[in-house]
């Protein structure tokens, strides 16, 4: 049987005879197209080695799917990071790193090494993206999707989240059933919409119980163990200081523990404190923290999903977004009030 | 004056004469060579960019570099992300991250995938690489460098570590000038040398004290919270517990204060313990840990530039062996032993 081209090489056409399957399933898979089942991408693929294949276009030869974010220097940043690869991973593509530092949106710099690297698709863990960059991502056909539990939703992209004012309103629920009526919260920053979302739960469980919300209790943080340490301290020193302080991150209240051991208070005796993540190290504190579990790994696994799906020309239901739940993970930082 | 090529694009010729600098020059910022001054670079890049200069090869298209973690779930890995991300950034290459799982060694896939990606070379966290994956990046000329403060060290791989054995003497010798006499040690697993010597630097210290070391107050442990947990449960059920306890990784710490937690006992007034690493959330625990601090972004900077000397073809100064230093840092989780 005649078979590859006029140097011998073996040709798409080869390769899907010999796979059992249409030129076009072939190019779906070197395409990193997600409309492909595993046992036939792998049996592709395996072909494609035997036959030592070189793949012209670029984005086929070794596809790439990146991850920018604002802030790469926590746990949190981990977590998102794993559930990029872990999808990733199962459509054999690599993870691009890149963050933008003290910006809010990447550099300059940035787009042009994107748009030469031509990635399957782009998850930000950002704000939102410059119109202009915007444009250009969209001109190459290069899809991306906004994480965005720290961030504004930008009405015309899609996006993932968690539900924060549920979150919010759960950790407040938790410490009024306990006793509390002094609830302090140090929630994110101010210019962060979820901050705002969590807030609000925060006001409504109050509202809802019969209990006013004392602004003096309230507190913007930066998301950081430093931010919930001067918050905290600053709530604390109030003449009728909160029994108890719901944290906006975990790292925010491990600030919030220090703030308390600090004056001299324990926890939970004479505070009470919620965290936000449950990060790993939530259940590694003294006392293990009770905070509400966002689920970051899943958030990221989804927003990579819905890249690849728009990659592979799936309809994109504008607008996309999707919500995932939070739930409340008691542990042992919150307890009744103290007698006093 | 005649420029560009037949098709009027601009030549690697054209783009030294406005650079005012040699081809050799500007070919050596196309391929990522380190030896050109940030000055010129930014020059020829800027250069690159108005002329939209198409590069020829994969490698100088849009330059990756490769970081391979056998583990990528904690503060630890962050930190020597960030490292290579830097100095990556430095020289306008991307961050490939991948990750072994539970192999010790990158699988089968993960060899075809690199030699396509072409990188510019390969940091690897693990604790080596198989002969056939060796030989097979040497073939490409991908040049690879190993971090291995958790691992074996290669004798024919070039490599970045941490003074292991300098830090565990460091961490004995405060506890003895506290004043302890019954110091135990979680140190890391088994089946890694950094382990070995972060123990045989506490045995010297003991020894230089005229302290013998006893087989009781020994174990190995897994590096992450749950074994400093376990391990340090029994040691502090002996019917002599010790009154100090040296744990090989911050992460350990965290799992020997709760082990104090639970016996009842308050750190540092009735048990001393130290870290290792100093990791951002070592002054976050209640107490603050006193730790050794290794230079873990440093190291990642170091091998980072290591490849990239090697990438640009500077002998290896066989066998590499980078060593950096570790430091002890006093918080407030150790103290002189309690009366009893």
């Amino acid at each position: 049987m005649e078979k590859g081209d006029e140097l011998g090489r073996a040709t798409l056409a080869d390769i899907a005879r010999e796979a059992e399957i249409s030129v076009s399933t072939v190019s779906k898979v070197l395409n990193g197209r997600t409309d492909v089942s595993a046992a036939t991408r792998d049996r592709v693929e395996r072909i494609l080695r035997a036959h030592d294949y070189q793949r012209g276009a670029r984005g086929g030869e070794a596809p790439l799917i990146e991850i920018v974010f604002h802030e790469l220097d926590s746990l949190w940043a981990m977590e998102l990071l794993r559930g990029v690869e872990t999808v990733a991973d199962e459509h054999g593509a690599a993870v691009v790193v890149a963050h933008s530092g003290s910006r809010r949106a990447p550099g300059p710099g940035w787009i042009d090494a994107v748009l030469r690297r031509r990635p399957l698709g782009v998850v930000l863990v950002l704000s939102g993206l410059p119109p202009e960059l915007k444009r250009q991502l969209r001109a190459r056909s290069i899809p991306f999707v906004i994480i965005d539990p720290a961030g504004n939703p930008d009405p015309d992209v899609p996006s993932v989240g968690s539900a924060n004012w549920a979150g919010g309103l759960a950790a407040t629920r938790h410490l009024i059933e306990l006793g509390h009526r002094r609830i302090g919260i140090v929630t994110g920053p101010e210019d962060t919409l979820c901050a705002h979302a969590r807030l609000d739960g925060y006001r409504s469980a109050l509202a809802m119980a019969g209990l006013g919300a004392d602004p003096d209790l309230i507190a913007y943080g930066d998301f950081h163990a430093e931010g919930g340490l001067a918050r905290a301290k600053r709530l604390l020193a109030l003449p009728d200081r909160p029994t108890a302080i719901f944290a906006g991150s975990d790292l925010q209240a491990l600030g919030v523990m220090e703030a308390a051991r600090l004056h001299g208070l324990r926890v939970p005796e004479d505070l009470s404190v919620v965290g936000y993540d449950d990060l790993d190290l939530a259940q590694w504190t003294s006392p293990a923290l009770t905070t509400v579990r966002q689920p970051l790994r899943e958030m990221a696994e989804q927003a990579t999903r819905l890249v690849l799906a728009l990659r592979g020309g799936e309809p994109p239901t504008a607008p996309t977004r999707l919500e995932l739940s939070t739930t409340l993970v008691v542990r042992s930082s919150t307890a009744a009030p103290g007698r006093r």
